[in-house]
């Protein structure tokens, strides 16, 4: 089976970067700054059905991704979450929260419609965070 | 500084089992299996936070958890995260969802009032449980 990524998941993000293992999109949501995780193997919808070594370095990169989103955009808490209940295929959320933004302190899955990012922010954002991702992933 | 479990933790779940890294509570909500794991460790509330042994450690516990509780209630999809907006001390929950469950496929956070455990319902579940948890937990 070829690893394709959810349809989606596909709608739904920027694919901005991209590592050995994963995929790194960016949600079409400017409310927050949030970020998705995609290990590029087929047929997987749970962390645990990785095999060990790509659970590492998921996590590896996840915790590398955490720490630079905190610093760039000086959040509050991170988010990270594997749900799944509507894109089955593996996926960990990673949201930058604000004690300011509209929805904390609840999680953000469902509550406001999307606010779309302008060519502008999406290209200030690349440019702010992609420079500094630079150890693991490649820009796409 | 000693470890010591947020009040809110402390009061919102079970402690049922301990590991050398953490801490396995059960929350007070019947309506989902629900599970958190609590590393003891101080002033900790990012993932990255923990040194590196510590994250694999956590990501290892993490998913013989979530296998074992989607093999033991025959679950859907489990939803793992850490968010930490009402409690900052690094918590991570595992929640065996089900497409019948009230709030699939939303999260779970903040949707519905706790339902408790009766004493039998908490008993029958931890025999269930813990013995197959024994590999890397004991009990509390």
């Amino acid at each position: 089976m070829t690893f394709e990524l959810h349809a989606l998941l596909n709608r739904d993000t920027y694919l901005i970067a991209e590592s050995e293992l994963n995929l790194l999109l960016l949600h079409k949501d400017a409310n927050y700054p949030w970020f998705i995780l995609v290990p590029k193997i087929a047929n997987i919808s749970e962390i645990y059905q990785l095999d060990w070594q790509d659970q590492q370095q998921l996590l590896n990169e996840s915790s590398l991704l955490s720490e630079l989103l905190m610093q760039v955009f000086a959040g509050d808490k991170m988010n990270v979450a594997a749900l799944g209940n509507v894109v089955e295929q593996l996926h960990v959320h990673h949201v930058v929260r604000f004690k300011t933004d509209s929805q904390w302190p609840k999680p953000i899955w469902g509550q406001q419609a999307a606010s779309p990012y302008s060519a502008e922010a999406l290209a200030e954002l690349k440019e702010k965070l992609l420079p500094q991702l630079a150890v693991i992933f490649s820009e796409k």
